[in-house]
């Protein structure tokens, strides 16, 4: 990446060198809660946005411009590239992505082949006129961890547990771990494309993970995931990791491998510090339904917020999870402007 | 109770005394998973059964003749004292609750009315019928938690993480005092008509309260969990504690006052007993998702689970969320005779 990106804020945070002010960032800031995005994506698919450069070039730099976050994410969705590959999933609007076979023996292993840069070319070359646009400003690439696109793949659509998950986990583990292998090798070609056409740091959304004991999540999941992060590792670029509802899980996400551990809302930072490991940034965690509070509320819970990532070797500041579809974008932007007002705490 | 109940090893081990085998029992165990129980309901909505005293009966018993359980549970639903006072609230097949008008401003208050035991009449007469044909088998009463009550009222049905719900205990404290209050009202009158027909048991299905973190647990929700622990405390019957991800909160739901905290699946028992002050059973929490695996699976995981069990001071075999509709009734079947098999460890 250029020297611009590289000593940014975002990217400096990622790597625990000193900043003066917490960057800041909001998953899902790209997207439904924003009149333009509605706007732009009028008439158009979901899946079909993600696969239109020009589209994601716009969804992705309209919170920017917007905001002034301190980084873009790609405007994408985890099922990309597992319909890249060929598979026929969709995302139904108010639902989630549904697939038409989900995976329930040996046999359907063959119809999850390797992923080559040529079936996401509309990825590259969204990011590459992402990075003549954004300039200094980093571009975060993605995917989904290979727990979570399981979710999918076995479940067959959304679920509150992903039930059918989690009994394939335990009672085939031989399908399990040729089923976790295969989406780990799909999601390192993703994301090395990604790097290669111009990211500047990746984040791992593996967004239920959280549904497992940290037991089988060390005996089940994370190998897969320690096998991408080694991967990205080799690329330089910086890596975040993230699931929801992932208190339990804390150290062994950062024992995959990743620079960054994302936190959801319901563990105070203070503590997330004493359940990772050294070595480790820390990201997030306001609760996204506090956006649909006061200001005074929003003020209060996001000065806690900073306060407590001051105990963290080094602090990104971002929502627990994605933002709500009803947040007020006024929130978010004066959110933003909070955030780069208060000065960052001594470097750990 | 009769000397019988009080004798039986399902009470004896929430009042942590010794016992020979771990008690066992089955959330969700009376309803969609059982063939008889399909039979029982066809034709008839969910809550109409739950307010037909013989349909409550069969349904309650169905489980107990078919497993031989150590308890049997009401058959009944959280929203069902909501509706008794008089809110138009519906359970829709295949979705969940579903109620006409959310609660969004001290107006919708004075909807919230007391309940009087003749509002749940039928309550107290499938009650006095249960306690006639169960002998010694001891009842186990049930309400939801105000929290998980207030989920329902506020986002108005099923959520993953009732985002609105959320946004009112941060931005309108003084609303979610008065409704977490007037819901702990309502709670306490359900229970105490339960407990005086006859039920040798109450269990509080706090479902939700995990998707919050402790701290606001602690400020927002506690004091009404505790009132109502601290008048079930007074009818002398033991009380259980349960709500889904709930890691987090495993010290402060035992601090609300029950005799048993209820431990979900992802937190292994041996890391819960830590969690849960002295002087508390726990009960729990073998993945329903196991059940879904091969015997062998199910065998192996549950002894794991009735080991990790010998290290709470009492231990009531359950598991770690209601029984998935898909379960085969035989696994639980074999499930419960294996628990019956094993001898309980020493007295803690």
């Amino acid at each position: 990446m250029d020297t611009q990106t590289a000593d940014s804020a975002f990217i400096r945070a990622c790597r625990r060198q000193p900043v003066s002010y917490a960057p800041v960032w909001y998953m899902r800031q790209a997207g439904r809660s924003l009149p333009e995005y509605r706007a732009t994506r009028a008439g158009t698919a979901m899946l079909d946005a993600c696969s239109n450069p020009d589209l994601i070039t716009e969804i992705t730099l309209q919170p920017v411009r917007r905001y002034g976050v301190d980084a873009a994410i790609l405007f994408s969705d985890i099922v990309v590239p597992l319909r890249a590959v060929g598979l026929d999933i969709d995302i139904r609007p108010g639902v989630g992505p549904v697939i038409d076979k989900p995976v329930s023996d040996d046999g359907d292993l063959a119809r999850l082949r390797d992923l080559e840069p040529g079936d996401v070319a509309f990825v590259s070359r969204a990011i590459e006129l992402l990075t003549a646009e954004l300039g200094g400003t980093p571009l975060i690439g993605f995917a989904g961890g290979p727990f979570t696109l399981a979710c999918y793949l076995v479940d067959g659509g959304p679920s509150k547990t992903f039930d059918r998950t989690r009994s394939l986990m335990y009672g085939n583990p031989e399908l399990w771990r040729a089923l976790l292998g295969r989406l780990a090798d799909i999601t390192i070609s993703f994301l090395t494309v990604q790097v290669e056409a111009g990211a500047s740091a990746v984040q791992l959304f593996d967004s239920w993970a959280g549904i497992v004991s940290p037991e089988d999540y060390r005996r089940s999941v994370l190998p897969y995931s320690r096998r991408i992060f080694a991967a990205l590792a080799a690329t330089g670029v910086p890596s975040i990791h993230f699931g929801v509802g992932t208190g339990e899980l804390l150290g062994l996400l950062g024992e995959a491998g990743a620079d960054v551990v994302g936190v959801d809302w319901r563990v105070p930072l203070d503590d997330a510090v004493h359940r990772v490991a050294p070595g480790k940034a820390l990201q997030g965690n306001l609760d996204p339904a506090v956006l649909l509070a006061p200001w005074p509320v929003i003020e209060e819970r996001a000065r806690a917020v900073l306060n407590k990532g001051r105990m963290a070797e080094s602090h990104i500041f971002n929502l627990g999870h994605g933002v709500l579809p009803d947040t007020d974008p006024d929130m978010l932007a004066r959110l933003t402007d909070l955030v780069h007002s208060v000065p960052a705490g001594p470097a750990r």
